[in-house]
């Protein structure tokens, strides 16, 4: 079955914005099989919105219509996709009155125009809005299926995992017999991953492998079709062991929602293990990024940023010779950062970052160098050299080298 | 002029990258004045990329196509576009002498299929890659201009930039008499910023207003069409003093390409000062954000994360009877950690951010409840209570102080 994801919005068309709403859509449609071979996008005038659904109902079964549910004149989608279908609007009372209780302190008295987010397509059913007031839409016509969805990110997202989803998978069932599971890799280029995966995977021929770049990760994700559940979860658990056990280097973590930092910080609090860092290039960035989840508290007290040589000195102990002998970006000086830090906050843990973040390069070292040190009390402290891409400028050398603490550590505590 | 940006790429059709190129496309045309009423998307298949170069030469008058230029199999995008403008392809033998030498240090023989990254649409020109291998096009036929152009972002913004906006300007005339400017704004929600803004700017009727909301500032672009440069600088000068005097809170510069940390570094390396902090909630984050300048090293020394009460009082020296009376969340803490850090490291200013994250509350207090100080030598020490939004997470919250924190230091020192 093929569908088309028809996104409306003068912001987007403009470049004002990212269109963040179609990749969320299709990504959660190929999960369950559904193909997306076209997305379209065009602004807020309706004979374009009209031209675009009749246009994507030629030639594809299912049309996700995305945006332009808001109250005010130029929010014309609703009506428009129901010109598109040969149908009218109708407005659900009920809903309606929701609309002007909520809005009531707002307002001496509710637009009419309001009345806008109660309608839907008549011949049709409205799709609840479980965090917004704008209804959705989904419409079985003789041409295929119609769905209009809200544009703002967060409902449009509610909509389509609380509403659309469990609709789809009942209406074509799409959810008979596929599963999937995500792996997460990071510190390997993708093409020697996946050549090294494909040594392995053909003894598991039903499981389908396919890899997904991200900034800071790569994922591979497992999909099977037509199997019941166990099979699924036998092959999909035996696939992902043989897999841990040929990257046991890159290889940090299954799960649809699960970052590095969120590993690292689950391992440390099972171990009731306390982590400290003290950061050069990067600046508080690996502190950041650990306490960016939840609960962080239980395993993170505090840490350095230790950004000049003397405040290295001075916070955390590295003594001056070090660095005048070995240079600020070296073993020994990102040593003496993680002992040193560990030693200051008591800790269990420390991690020292050193580098270049660039453009320029520092002590002649090429932007991109960096040395990561790790203490671990009553364990030999490690260092380790890296040469980071820096064609993606200083920020993304920063990005790579928190990330590549945060997997010393994971290694560290594996 | 009607243009229309045809993005080829699995990737994108699946959902498993954002199309950031169109985008990025889409605002560079807007500025110069060419509309762009529709994008596509398509995967890989070739004759969906002729069928979509043909629909949208059906009805826009410059068609871009982006992606699908690299050497493999699976890149067909050049011959297909070639295909639905009923032309050929044809070698730029020079650049592929070119290609060769370059990948011959990876290949013992460099593959005869990476000749594809050197041809382009005979009948038409070559566009050079001033970072990449794989040359573009750019065709004018009966029905309009085709430009093929690279899918990677780097290759893509770097031939869009250097290479096809001159072009289009030399083409269409479009850069004629456009000038724009890009205003930046901190801390006030997008309808009462454009309700005041709305208040003066009809004393420049020529100028066009238009808002943009990103993740972290309100951007607001001025616009003049069709008139000389000198007139130009003078009304958006005009225009951007008055606005500057109407928002001396939110405002806080003009450019395309400026940041809140890059303007507050420079400000504070043109007042020779430096700068420190110490972070709770925020856990690095403001002194990252800070480090993400190139020469943030002259102004920032280092700094300290004291994200447990304890460590507070040991690396920076708020009292314990401070906490312990008045809250980790409270002005008297975020005082006492602004002046601590500030003596502690000899700085001029020191900023100290404690709040609550969230998800859950903290001492009674909701997430996004955020005190920030300011410690500034030889003034009276500052504090400042945010309520900020809580419901897109913790990161966003995160996100918010430290960009609030850096608005105040704009603040103080402007």
């Amino acid at each position: 079955m093929d569908a088309e994801i028809v996104t409306i919005g003068t912001e987007i068309a403009l470049g004002q914005i990212t269109n963040t709403n179609a990749q969320f859509l299709a990504d959660q449609l190929s999960r369950v099989g559904i193909e997306i071979p076209w997305q379209t996008t065009t602004d807020d005038e309706p004979s374009r919105i009209v031209a675009a659904t009749r246009h994507a109902l030629g030639r594809s079964d299912l049309v996700f219509v995305c945006g332009g549910l808001g109250p005010t004149a130029d929010d014309t989608t609703m009506a428009a996709v129901a010109n598109a279908l040969g149908t009218s609007l109708t407005v659900n009372d009920d809903h309606w009155q929701q609309i002007k209780q909520s809005l009531k302190p707002r307002f001496a008295e509710v637009p009419a125009e309001n009345v806008r987010q109660a309608m839907y397509l008549k011949g049709g059913q409205w799709l609840p809005n479980p965090v917004g007031l704008a209804l959705g839409a989904w419409y079985e016509g003789k041409q295929g299926v119609v769905v209009v969805l809200p544009g703002p990110p967060r409902e449009f997202k509610a909509m389509v995992t609380q509403e659309l989803m469990p609709r789809l998978q009942q209406h074509f069932g799409t959810g008979k017999a596929i599963f999937s599971r995500t792996l997460h890799f990071f510190g390997r280029p993708e093409s020697p991953l996946m050549d090294d995966l494909a040594t392995i995977t053909p003894k598991w021929p039903q499981v389908v492998v396919t890899s997904y770049v991200q900034p800071l990760e790569i994922q591979v994700r497992l999909t099977i079709h037509n199997v019941d559940q166990a099979t699924a979860k036998q092959q999909l658990d035996g696939l992902q062991e043989a897999i841990a056990r040929l990257e046991p280097e890159a290889f940090f973590g299954a799960g649809d929602d699960i970052s590095l930092a969120g590993v690292v910080v689950d391992l440390l609090e099972q171990r009731h293990l306390h982590i400290t860092a003290a950061e050069s290039l990067t600046a508080g960035m690996f502190q950041s990024t650990l306490c960016s989840i939840p609960g962080a508290s239980t395993v993170f007290d505090g840490g350095f940023v230790t950004y000049a040589a003397e405040q290295k000195e001075k916070m955390v102990g590295v003594p001056s010779s070090v660095v005048t002998q070995h240079g600020v970006v070296s073993a020994e000086t990102a040593q003496a950062m993680a002992e040193g830090c560990q030693k200051q906050v008591d800790s269990d843990i420390g991690v020292g970052l050193t580098g270049v973040a660039g453009p320029e390069a520092l002590e002649d070292q090429p932007a991109g160098t960096v040395w990561l040190g790790l203490a671990i009390k009553g364990w030999p402290t490690q260092t380790k050299l890296l040469h980071l891409q820096a064609h993606n400028g200083r920020q993304s050398v920063r990005e790579q080298a928190a990330q590549s603490a945060l997997m010393m550590v994971y290694q560290a505590l594996k």
